[in-house]
């Protein structure tokens, strides 16, 4: 039975002093993320975790008082997956952020949850190594928030995404109990890869405490960058087609379609409209990044891109900041709804123009850039009003581009997660079958669903 | 209630005209794998499933009458995993050996799990394309069981294991429905991973009837090699460490102790002993592969080794051919049993000190490779008689062995897989909490506990 929200606050208090904070504004903040949704009604208490005995004793309050708790690192989310709501504990990792190892020799390193990518990846760079997931919120999120997500990003056609880079985690479960799953070893067969399930979980099976990330040396050397301008979408697809078909493998290529172009023109005064509708950023990396930004630049040019190579910093920021421009320059054209679908690399024509074909029939704005290695499309509507509030006409516009994207062999998600925002249509993608047994595997490790509910699952 | 063995063998010629097989060599050949050992009883059939509806109308029959169902790919296992006994249906994937796509666009291929990995990367290898996984056994193990097995190998350091090679599965479950799982993706965070989840679970979760695989460009170019002698096994380990801890990833980096090296001395007649205690095998790859290379020797000098470079072939398979001898020359000495420890990289040389330790307490032989690049090590006991009759003493010493891995942060096994080899020590290495939560999510898949039974968990 469900105690009372007084009684639950006391008992956290008592249990991990100091860390209890129920000020207006900071559960107002714990409401939401970056998606702009809100969960209904507030939390209870957010607390700052500092150990993992003080995650232990928050879930041991939680699960014998039958208290929902969700799980947050930055608040950066942007699929609703970490916001709390109403009778719900809010449970912080923000304090959790030491670095406890970096080895070299086993290239790992061992780190609390709520480090910041950015962050550790500066520590990581002194010693000349590498944690590759890059998503865009680098910066401001959490390696938990990464692991919880399964985060993707830039490199990750050439480099994985985070489920490729974490060897081991420990986990707290909604009793309490410490679990470690997975290795320190490179390899190990010991039973199901518990890891790899926790990995993109999104706080509902438990709760990341400590991770063991595998690291790369540094990628050293040259970046050439390539701008190339095309006169469609279809033929800057088609540059990507043939770079891959190459077997060529550049660090990133980003596309932009027309829209986004126009809106980046728009905000920045650049005169893009001259240059081309379809626009294609490409960076090599590693021993032969030169030579390989050459051939990839044959391709390009073959498939119509009107582009060039350069090594020279100032001239590569010019091409980089045309698509880092991107997001501001939607930003200034109104609220925004930033989907997430990935299509196989041969479907992303067919995926532009069911886009385009939404976005007249809807008559709503949708710029779409794309990590083009991997198919991942970001289609970003745009509308009037509040990001928080996004009118029924703009879901069903969403709900067209995630069938258009399931028909073409893709998926409703790249990166983001599901969260609140796409639990409705997770059982279009798994179907019946998949979709029980998911939800079966949850009750294995949450038999009273106490862990972030309503994420992932619901309707 | 479990049927009358003649009565599921009939329903079973019903369903799959042609594919059910009661010979008594083909029942005796089911019960064993290539770590020798020997299921107690004989299987009531091997039937020999030809499609997906094959498989699923085997599935029902094994469902509906409580028979137990053990999936069997080549049958070259070395941990008992495929074994199939008294009672059992043997389910052989073998002739499910089909490439159904290859997509160089999408870098992707999709088979039949009874294709044999060597075999399909000739297919690939026309198309410049490459599938990684790489267990020593590739040409005679198929896709299917490296799946089952989450296979490594000797290039994993540098290009992942069978799990970072496979985006999406079709797999059986044991009441014949088809679940697919996974993406086609690069991309996609779409609930659980049940894709990761079943690779490695050793046919007791599902029987994989398709896998769409994750290629790459296969490597091109020039493979130096390096074959450098140490005067011990600690100096060679060293010399690993330096590389790894300068940022450099050769593609393969085996590892040959004093033992090994003696017996393959005995068996080709090669003068090693004046060579050195220790062998280290290099090879590189890549774009940069000679500078990577050259890089690697500096290194492995400085570490005391003896060493060269070549590019040359017959020079090169000379330096290749020292390790390839290990297993005959290992074989030529007695009965076999080979485990497969990993540890974390720098705790490579006190794992080489206990098995030495090890090795003199019992007096017993215990030869021992290693994939050096990724902490694997092969510990091979030696001992008369037969591989299907391991003496206990030869338990008790490999049960030192294990203990040893686990306290120096390692895992039973890199590579191999638990099977009926490792189960008694599986809740050792993954705790009583973990091991419980794992045999729930077996009984999510399979409640009656049908698939492979015996097999990973068990006493």
């Amino acid at each position: 039975m469900r105690a009372a929200h007084d009684d639950v606050i006391e008992r956290l208090r008592l249990a991990v002093p100091g860390r209890v904070v129920t000020d207006a504004d900071v559960l107002e903040s714990a409401r939401t993320d970056r998606s702009g949704t809100f969960a209904s009604g507030r939390p209870i208490a957010v607390v700052y975790a500092e150990s993992i005995e003080d995650v232990q004793a928050v879930c041991r309050i939680a699960d014998e008082t039958d208290t929902p708790l969700v799980t947050r690192g930055a608040g950066t989310g942007l699929a609703g997956g970490a916001i709390a709501g109403d009778g719900e504990i809010a449970l912080s990792t923000e304090r959790m952020c030491r670095v406890l190892e970096i080895s070299a020799e086993n290239q790992l390193c061992v780190v609390e949850p709520g480090i910041l990518n950015g962050d550790l990846n500066r520590q990581l760079a002194e010693r000349g190594l590498w944690w590759p997931p890059d998503p865009a919120s680098k910066d401001i999120s959490t390696v938990g928030g990464n692991i919880a997500s399964n985060a993707g990003g830039l490199l990750c056609a050439k480099y994985g995404v985070t489920r490729e880079a974490v060897l081991a985690l420990k986990v707290v479960l909604v009793d309490g109990t410490l679990l470690e799953v997975g290795h320190r070893t490179v390899k190990g067969v010991t039973g199901y890869d518990l890891c790899a399930l926790m990995i993109g979980s999104e706080g509902t099976l438990g709760i990341v405490v400590e991770a063991t990330l595998k690291l790369r040396p540094a990628v050293m050397g040259v970046v050439p960058t390539i701008g190339a301008y095309f006169d469609s979408i279809a033929d800057a697809v088609a540059a990507v087609a043939a770079v891959t078909a190459a077997g060529l493998q550049p660090a990133i290529m980003e596309l932009m379609d027309r829209s986004m172009l126009e809106a980046v023109a728009a905000h920045t005064g650049l005169d893009l409209a001259s240059a081309g509708t379809a626009y294609l950023l490409v960076q090599t990396d590693g021993p032969n990044a030169l030579a390989e930004a050459q051939a990839v630049l044959v391709e390009v040019q073959a498939a119509g891109g009107r582009a060039e190579i350069t090594t020279d910093p100032d001239a590569a920021a010019s091409m980089v900041d045309v698509r880092r421009q991107g997001l501001p320059a939607m930003e200034a054209l109104g609220a925004l709804l930033i989907e997430d679908v990935a299509v196989p690399r041969d479907r992303m024509a067919e995926m532009y123009a069911r886009i385009e074909e939404i976005a007249e029939r809807y008559d709503v704005l949708i710029p779409t850039p794309a990590h083009a290695g991997d198919g991942n499309l970001h289609p970003t509507f745009v509308f009037e009003g509040s990001t928080s509030d996004v009118p029924d006409r703009i879901w069903d516009a969403a709900r067209e581009l995630f069938r258009a994207g399931l028909e073409l062999g893709g998926t409703l998600t790249g990166e983001h997660g599901v969260g609140v925002l796409k639990r409705a249509f997770l059982g279009d993608e798994l179907g019946d079958a998949q979709y029980e047994i998911q939800k079966r595997i949850k009750a294995v490790f949450d038999p009273k669903g106490l862990l972030n509910p309503g994420k992932v699952f619901g309707s």
